[in-house]
Formats: C-alpha cells, sequence, structure tokens
C-alpha cells in the first residue's frame, strides 16, 4: 500500500476520484504494464474494503492475508498438471520424498539466511517453544539429516514456504508459495551428482513446454578466486559477490558504483572483476580461465575450474551442453553455498535481455520473472546441525513454481480447463426418476466410474445436458420409462450429440471403451 | 512434559536413575501400554537433550516442535496410498478442489470454534495484519464461498491444519495434521448431498481395507428436541450437548454426574435423556421415535427425524445401510452444526466397546483412536462471512488420515515397503566404465524409463546388487567391454538371478514389457 502513504483519503466519493485520478497517473507513465495496473486497482479496492465500502459502515474484511492467495479449482487443475510432470521426473531420477512442518524452532532457522532473516514469519509466544514458519525447504531438509544421522539421500520435498517479503502477485511473487526442491546428499565422485541436477532442471523445463531456456552455471570458488586475484580484500567478498548478484537487475556502471562508492573497492580492482564478469562460455570457457596468468594463480579458483570442466563433461554424457551456459556473472545471494551455483531462466541462451543504461529505472520485476529454478552445493550446512559436526555433503536446485503456474494460468486462460473428472451424467427426461438415477449412478460408482447424477428430483433434460457442455463431461445415461421396462440405457456423446441404445449388462463396458480414448 | 513437573533433576546421572525408576512405575501401573511407555520415553529424551545431553555442555535443541513430525520415505510411500485412493473417491464423485492460504486473518478464525478458540496458532505481530493458522478446513471454506460468491460447488481439500493441542503422537494425535475434507455446498433435494457424504466415507474406509466400522448418524435438531421435550432449559442446550458428546469415553453415571452436578440439570431430566441416548437403529428408529409421545411433540425433533427416514432411504439406494447406524447419542463437539451429523468408528456397528465403568480411568486416548471420519451439515456458517448474511448450505465430512497412517504404519511395519519407484540400475562389473554407464542411463530416462546408475568411478558389482536387493529395483542392466563391442547389454531379473543377454536396440521395449507386469 505504499503507493498510497502520501493520500489521504476523507470520504469515499474522494476515493473513487481519487481512484480514476490514479488510473489516469498510472496510464501515462511510459512502460507501466497492464499487470502493475491491476495490482494497483487491488491494491485500491483492498483499501476500500478496510475503509468500510461505499455505504460507509465499518464490515468484516472478507480477504486472504497480504500476499497470499486462494487457488481456485481452474488454478488447481494447472497445479495438479505441474506437480505430475516434475514429480515424474524426480521419480525417473530415483528420488524418495520426505516432508517436514510448516513451522521450526526458531533457532532452527537463526544464523541460516543472513540479512534476509528479517523476512521470516515468527509465531506468537503463547507458551512453550518458540516457533518460526520454514523460509526454505534446504534447512529443514539439513536438520532432517542431522536428526536422523542420514549421509546418503536422494529426495524431493514440494511444500509451502513463507517468507514477508514485498509481494507482487500478478508477478507470481508471494509471501507463500511452493518450492520443489530436489537434493542429493552423500559422498559421491566429484560433480555427477551437480550434473544431475542439471540434467532434471532440462527434463522439467522441456516437459512443462514453457519455451526456450537455459541455465546459467558457476561456482563460488571461482567467484572468490576471482576476487582475490581481482585484489578484492578477503573482509569484502561476500559483500562484493551480493553487489555481483544483482548484474541481472542492474547495469554494470551501476554495480561498480556500488562497488567503489558503497563498498570502497578500488576503481582497478572494480574495473578487473568487470572483465572477468562479462564472460559466458562452455567448457572452453574453463579451459581457458585455468590458463589465465591472473586466475590461475588462485587455488580455489583453479579447483573450481578443475571442477567445471568435469562438469561439462557430465553435461555431455547427460545431453544437456547446450541448455548449460558458464557465466562468470552469476553469483546467487544465499550464503551457504560452497560450490557450484546454477539458475535457469526462460529465453534462449545468449540472449538475455541486455542490462538497463546507468540510470534507467531499475528492471527488477519484468527481469526476474524469467528465473524459474535455482540451486548449488551446501557441503556445510548439516554440519551446523550436527553434534558433532559431522558433514555431510549436498547439491541441489529448486524449483520456482509460482512463476510457472503465472505463465501457465494466462497460457490457458482461453482454453477451457476440466476442473473434475467425471465420464459420465446420469440423466432423465422424465419425471419421477430420482430413486432410479441414483440406483444407476450407485452401479457406476461400484464399479470405479466417476459418475454423477443432479441432486433435484426434477430437474430439466437441458440444464442437465447443459451442464455437461460447461463442465466437459464427455457422456449422458438417459433414463426413461422405456429404456427401464427393456433394461437399456441411451448413452449420449456430448461433443456429437449422438445416441445409442445400449443395454444395462454392457453399460460399464461401453464407458470404458469410450472413455479410455476421449 | 507435565508428568515430569514436581521432580527437580539435579545431575546427568540423577536423571538416568530417575529415567530407570519411572519405568519401573509406569510398566507397574495396571493398563498402561507399550505406546504410553514410548511417549514416556520420547519426553524424557526430549528433556535429557535440552538438559545438554550426558556430556553436561549445551548443545543445540536438533528437533521438530512439540506435536509435530517429519514423515520419512517410508512414511511418505503410505501417505501417498492412502492420498490416491481417498482423492480418486473424491473425484469419482466429481469433485473439484480447492486450496487456501496456511494461515488467515485471526478475525476470519474468531468465534467459529467456542472454547476451542484457545487453541488456535497466532502469528507474532511483525507489523500488518495479525494472523492465525488454520483450525480446520470448514472455516476457510465458508471464507472462500462468501469471498467469491459461489453458491454451488463440491469441493475437495487436503491440507495441513493446526491445534495447540495436547499431542498424544504415538496414537495419531498431533499438533499439524493432515484433514481430507469434500463438502458439498448449495441448495439441493433434502438429504440427497447428505447421503453422498455417507457413501463417500463408506467408500474411503472400504478400500483402505482398514477393518470392519460403522458409521454414526444424528442429527442436532433431534439433540435439541430431545433435550427440550426431557425439560432441558434452552439456555442450557449447548452445554449438555457437550456434555453428551462425552459419552464415547464416559460411562452413562459420569455424565449424568456432570449433568446433574456440574451443569445443575434436574435428575429427572437427565434420566429421560439416558432412555434416548441409549437408542441405536436404522430407518424402523427413526420411524418409531417420529410416533413416540414425547419426542414428537417437538416440532424440530420431528422434523430431524423426518429428514433421517429420508436420508436411510437413499442410503438404501447407495448401498450403505449396512454401514451407517442411527445413534442418538452421538453429539460432536462443533457449534456450527444445524443438520445431521456422523461420524466413522472403526469396528463392528454394535461392537463399539462397552463405555467404563464408573469411577474407572477414562479410556479415552484408546477409544479415540476408533473415530477416523466426521462431519455434518452447517448451513449458517458461509452466511457469517457474506456481508448481506446470504446463507449457503453446505454438508461435508472431513477424513482424519492420521490415524490411518498410524494405523497403516504399523499395519507394514514388518512388509517391505518401497519408497523409490527405480525400474533399472545400470552397473558393471568392470573398472573405467562410468562414462558409458552414464549414457545409458541418460539413453534410458530419455525414454521415461526410471534408471539410475551408481555415481562412483568404481563400484563393486556386489554393491550395485546388494543395492537393488534392499531397495527393491527389479532389473538390472550390466554393461561390460564385450557387451559393448556387441552392442549388447546383459539384463538381470534380481528376484531370480536370471540373466539375458538382448541388443541395446531392443533394451527399452524389453525394460517396459518386464515392468509393466512386476
Amino acid at each position: 500500500m505504499n503507493t498510497l502513504g502520501s493520500f489521504t483519503i476523507q470520504t469515499f466519493t474522494g476515493l473513487s476520484a481519487f481512484r480514476t485520478g490514479m488510473f489516469r497517473l498510472l496510464r501515462s507513465v511510459s512502460g507501466i504494464t497492464v499487470a502493475q495496473i491491476d495490482e494497483e486497482v487491488a491494491k485500491l479496492l483492498e483499501l476500500k474494503l478496510r475503509l468500510g465500502g461505499d455505504d460507509g459502515k465499518h464490515q468484516f474484511v472478507l480477504k486472504t492475508p497480504k500476499g497470499t492467495r486462494d487457488y481456485n479449482p481452474k488454478q488447481m487443475a494447472i497445479r495438479e498438471k505441474v506437480f505430475n510432470t516434475i514429480v515424474s521426473c524426480f521419480k525417473r531420477h530415483g528420488a524418495e520424498t520426505i516432508d517436514t512442518p510448516v513451522f521450526e524452532l526458531k533457532e532452527t532457522l537463526t544464523g541460516k539466511y543472513g540479512e534476509d532473516s528479517k523476512l521470516i514469519y515468527d509465531l506468537k509466544d503463547q507458551g512453550g517453544e518458540l516457533l518460526s514458519l520454514r523460509y526454505d525447504l534446504t534447512v529443514p531438509f539439513a536438520r532432517y539429516l542431522a536428526m536422523n544421522k542420514i549421509s546418503n539421500i536422494k529426495r524431493y520435498h514440494i511444500a509451502k514456504v513463507y517468507r514477508r517479503d514485498n509481494p507482487a502477485m500478478t508477478r507470481g511473487r508471494y509471501r507463500e508459495f511452493y518450492q520443489c526442491d530436489f537434493d542429493i546428499a552423500g559422498h559421491y565422485d566429484p560433480m555427477i551428482p551437480d550434473a544431475e541436477c542439471l540434467r532434471i532442471v532440462s527434463e522439467i523445463l522441456s516437459e512443462l513446454d514453457l519455451g526456450d531456456f537455459h541455465i546459467k552455471v558457476n561456482d563460488r570458488r571461482i567467484l572468490d578466486g576471482m576476487f582475490a586475484v581481482c585484489g578484492v580484500p578477503d573482509d569484502k567478498f561476500r559483500t562484493i559477490c551480493s553487489t555481483v548478484d544483482k548484474l541481472d537487475k542492474m547495469c554494470w556502471e551501476d554495480v561498480k558504483n556500488e562497488m567503489v562508492k558503497e563498498k570502497g573497492l578500488s576503481e582497478e580492482a572494480a574495473d578487473l572483476i568487470g572483465e572477468y564478469v562479462s564472460m559466458q562460455g562452455g567448457m572452453d570457457l574453463a579451459v581457458r580461465l585455468l590458463e589465465d596468468p591472473k586466475m590461475s594463480q588462485s587455488k580455489q579458483a583453479c579447483a573450481g575450474l578443475s571442477d567445471m570442466k568435469q562438469l561439462f563433461s557430465y553435461l555431455q554424457l547427460f545431453q544437456v551442453t547446450d541448455k548449460v551456459v558458464f557465466d562468470l556473472s552469476l553469483a546467487r545471494g544465499l550464503d551457504y553455498y560452497t560450490g557450484i551455483i546454477y539458475e535457469a531462466v526462460l529465453g534462449p541462451a545468449g540472449a538475455t535481455p541486455p542490462p538497463p543504461q546507468a540510470g534507467a529505472p531499475k528492471a527488477e520485476e519484468s527481469l526476474s520473472v524469467g528465473s524459474v529454478a535455482g540451486g548449488g552445493r551446501y557441503d556445510g550446512l548439516v554440519g551446523m546441525f550436527d553434534p558433532k559436526g559431522r558433514a555431510v555433503p549436498c547439491v541441489g536446485v529448486s524449483v520456482g513454481v509460482e512463476r510457472i503456474f503465472s505463465i501457465l494460468e494466462q497460457k490457458v486462460e482461453a482454453e477451457k480447463v476440466r476442473t473434475t473428472e467425471i465420464q459420465i451424467m446420469v440423466a432423465s427426461a422424465q419425471k419421477n426418476l430420482l430413486e432410479e438415477r441414483l440406483k444407476l449412478v450407485t452401479e457406476l460408482w461400484n464399479a470405479g466410474i466417476k459418475a454423477e447424477s443432479m441432486f433435484k428430483k426434477n430437474p430439466k433434460l437441458l440444464s442437465q445436458l447443459q451442464h455437461c457442455e460447461d463442465s466437459g463431461i464427455p457422456l449422458v445415461a438417459i433414463l426413461g420409462e422405456q429404456e427401464l421396462k427393456n433394461g437399456m440405457v441411451k448413452l449420449r456423446t456430448v461433443a456429437t450429440r449422438e445416441e445409442v441404445d445400449v443395454s444395462r449388462a454392457d453399460l460399464i463396458e461401453e464407458i470404458r471403451k469410450r472413455t479410455s480414448t476421449v
């Protein structure tokens, strides 16, 4: 509601006028999108509701909490389809699944997220333990591994996480949102599990049919080595790293400015970094940098670069090199990464929208919708929970499905999405056949057929048929006195309006035959 | 931890001795169950952990919040199976699905749960709206209907709900637990949707194969009418009703005592109630009570009894009369029910364990595991949210899956439950074939086969085969130099140890053929 901060709304008539003016204002600003207008409208309507509606009397605020939403049946149908695709992929790769509570002990989350900790939802102290809602699925996973002394597992976990972030709901950014995580914990030969994570992202994004995409990879050790050889002081690695992380949202000049003016880095160091972070490539780039006179001086960078070379050799076997780009500008925010990091972006490789010009408004919102999956290696996290500090190396990926839902919802908006799976409706043209309809529908349920009948004594045939059209039910079984006498049913195909008489004994077989291909 | 309230534990050696003593004490108390001992042990171990472990130094408390649990892969496999059964049934009956946020505005939950409101989890006030975790799925459903002006929907919703209750985890009672709700909202001819809810409970419990069960039904109007004709003052209906609700946990004498001594009911009124609440039957009982000289004086009771008669006629069509018992002692706790109410109990009809004798320890825990589903009609709830008070009649049922999980987990404890779906492992007896293994596993993934290979350069054949045995993988593709030269693969069936040579071109077809029947 921050856009409204400086206005005082005195009357509801005033609000209305204000709204109209606000719309004009919004439309006149160049570059504003329909989605942004929708969001402003939603905010204003919410404000109106809070103020008590047009009639001025206080009323109950009928809404979901800020940054959250209900899923209606159509959205659920899309969600189910997306989850099925993702889970099939995880299962194809042999993952087990676990679940953890929606809240954790507050201290479990403490010290894991750096600055972002302020976004954690805490529960009220009602006596007993202090609790917080989970912020991601990675920390609960590490807690689970340490608690159960598991040193070896390939698991997926699909669940909601919670962040008191600034929501941008029309662009798929919520305070309550799903994460679909796949992680491999355990000691293996280097880079094979890492390569499988990239293969998985590639399979999922291909199967969801979201258009072209590519996956950027980098390595924390390469970043740290690069900072070292460019002359960044040790104690500035993390803060410079988080500035580099903004390169997908800010142009280089702004990033450099932040490094030099805000974070006190020397201009020379910044320029050296600038050269490196513009580099993109594949295995060739890793090979080249291993021979780079500066880079090769850092042991860390060399370790990262050798692993990168190895990674690309596995990616070749896994047939995904065309989707993966080694990109030295990729940094990622989270503190716990220790090795390879990656991020999947919609759009073809190399066609990343160019960073905006210096001084131009930050395009964070419109660009960030491009990132749909991310992850990396975090070899130290489990050790933070283990009483003996025993480390379990882990690598994983998180698919950000809310953004994918947004894209697919827009895509299928025009199409008809079925929200039930009913195969047949039991209908009647005549009165007083409720009992016979319910008897037949029970027979169908007994046979496992998805069937329904209207719960009215004497519905009109037309409204029964209309219901089938509306909700995509493919078949209708029509009962009448004549059919009942002869032990028959009139079977109607909704799409073609064709009707045939089927004997009651053959009905179930006939429905199965017809709906197995529908 | 209340059992420990009066002890002071001074040393860790002391704790150990205390624990041993506690065990002896527990075992010596007649009627104590293994489950209860387990629970005490868990509490003590938790205490030990909090005190810092045997070495006396403080350590991080590695646990999930009180009353919650993780699901391990085996438990998840069971959970998935149960959900599949339940969702299939809901879909067979034409239900759509929705989802709502895990928290609601605090005021959305206010005034909906009566005394139980104290069990609601609140979120900390971190600025912005005041929020609470959902307590059930029914109130969010009613809020959803009112907010979206929906007057007509058949929907299911499977999600976790939260209650700051006294957990009894070994008996399936948690603070975070799943509910599987199916509800029908809208105006229909009386009792048909109500009958479908009972049919659904019956289908689900039959398909889950939990042994015998029966469903008790009653009606809030029959209860209120009964109270009226027995001479209960109007303002005592709700409180006497909640005492009646304890009849499955307390014997009649204790219930009567509570009514008379605590709630000030006359002895005569209590005795009259006592006669009615011992009655069980079917449609016949409804017919008999309609002619009962006292009952027939209450308009409310008559309306409830006529509907009960009608309900049983539909239950007959739906073929579930053998599972349903009209039981005048069923009251159910929640305030919002307005008509029919029901509760499914494991065990055959009529074989409800007899209420314990007066003064005997309350057997709440052991009996309450019997109830696995419940619900009823709530015609007033949506109107509480609608700005214009517009009512949407609703009836629904909630399946309590945690109890079902507990039962099934115990049942399958001995059996081997597969936690992955891998169809084939790509293995090798020889060294330096990692690349060839990864190439083949990629081919299989491309074909949609669930496949894996060990992420070690040179694993031993024995450990590869052992892994298949352990995790139930049915097939192994063994690669060797010879096979690679000839374009063949050795295909091994794990169960029989039989091996055949298959050409690489036929492999995928062969795997599909063999695993479609496994």
